[in-house]
């Protein structure tokens, strides 16, 4: 099945990805993975697979949390190799694996994170009947992906801005309209999809899954003081996070 | 406590909104209302709570839909002078009373609906726990609402339009600030509340509800062709409905 992150293969495409990571004020480290530990909760002894792992920070943070064990499955071969050189740990493996391709696992796990990779899929309902079917009975799904609002974008994904250059609103265009973008990240042509929040949650309670909490993280006061461009964020949610559960 | 929708009494509002919903082409009957009908499915044999009935559209089609029994309240002694005057049926009960006084009703339900209320309500959380206390166990809540996307807007909920005068995408604003909004409709000052989609939600799922369906409602292609305006609709929800079962 077709790999929707090889992006990530491209070489200057995944040396930009990894600048964007190294600024401390990164909005994954600031914003997304602070929600995602947040729903989370404990992990200590449980088995953990985290579905697009990336380079395995989250993996190793999972692991340092007490996971009794972490599967790290990414589709790029360039982030598994960086992860196994730099995130591995005793109870830590990452394999090259689309979350498309999941039948090909035989474990079963008690936790299932998946961090910002959904909105690289055409089909969420066959990745929730995948990710379904390697969770124990009442296992935990905990998934971060960017908004709807913010994938919706065909136009331009832009703010509006005052004469001193502050957003003042967000451009929101073509919410109804699932399916393909194309846009521009990076200097590359990126492909993601746009789902409904509606269609997110249904494809999520027809798979068997119990919603147990959403969160559309925002800036803090600290982050807005120290960190500027922040304020933006207030106007439209850049990620919807959920746990569910495996009923 | 303080009653949000007051505003229907008002003389020339009233007459306003009895107006737009005159148009056979008005957005409750168009969009939002074929979508709670469709949420609902069978009501033959139940005991419906209507909660913000108005003047008893609803509520009489949910008799002639074979509820055995319909309670509408409305905090709008107008709305329900009209919904006695007129949409009244043997099985059909309206009352003047506001969702936040809910605790003087003694009955139990099997079905509690409540079309386009919600937003001009400060604490959902209140709302959804005394709807519990209403409900039978295992009985079913149907909301629509304005959606998050709609009233999130502080600067002037409108849109960005091309040359021609067509839409082309909605201007959104403020969607992390929840709380109070004050928009100028049908040439009055109407207050709403602000509410994230998350809190939405989690608001429900504190209160013991099941979430098990979610509708976004987009006009349908023989919509956009018969009434063009709707074509904007496009960019953004207007409404946000659910069904959820009180577990």
């Amino acid at each position: 099945m077709e790999q929707q992150q090889a992006i990530y293969d491209d070489e200057s495409f995944f040396s930009n990805y990894l600048q964007i990571r190294a600024d401390k004020d990164n909005y994954n480290d600031m914003i997304e993975q602070p929600a995602v530990f947040g729903l989370l909760g404990d992990v200590r002894g449980k088995r953990v697979l985290d579905i697009g792992c990336g380079y395995g920070t989250t993996a190793l943070a999972l692991a340092a949390a007490g996971a009794a064990s972490v599967l790290g499955i990414d589709p790029s071969e360039k982030m598994v190799a960086k992860a196994v050189a730099e995130n591995t740990f005793a109870n830590v493996a990452y394999r090259v694996l689309a979350a498309e391709d999941m039948h090909a696992l035989t474990d079963t796990f008690d936790v299932v994170v998946s961090c910002l990779a959904l909105h690289y899929m055409e089909n969420l309902g066959a990745i929730f009947a995948n990710i379904r079917k390697v969770l124990s009975d009442g296992g935990t799904l905990v998934f971060s992906m960017e908004h709807p609002i913010y994938t919706a974008c065909r136009e331009r994904q832009d703010w509006i801005c005052s004469n001193e250059g502050h957003a003042r609103a967000y451009i929101l265009d073509h919410y109804a309209a699932e399916g393909e973008r194309n846009v521009v990240w990076l200097g590359k042509a990126v492909r993601k999809y746009h789902h409904t929040l509606s269609t997110v949650f249904n494809a999520l309670l027809a798979n068997g899954f119990l919603l147990e909490q959403v969160v559309e993280p925002a800036p803090t006061e600290e982050m807005l003081a120290r960190v500027p461009r922040t304020f933006r964020e207030l106007h439209r949610p850049a990620y919807l996070l959920a746990r569910c559960r495996k009923t």
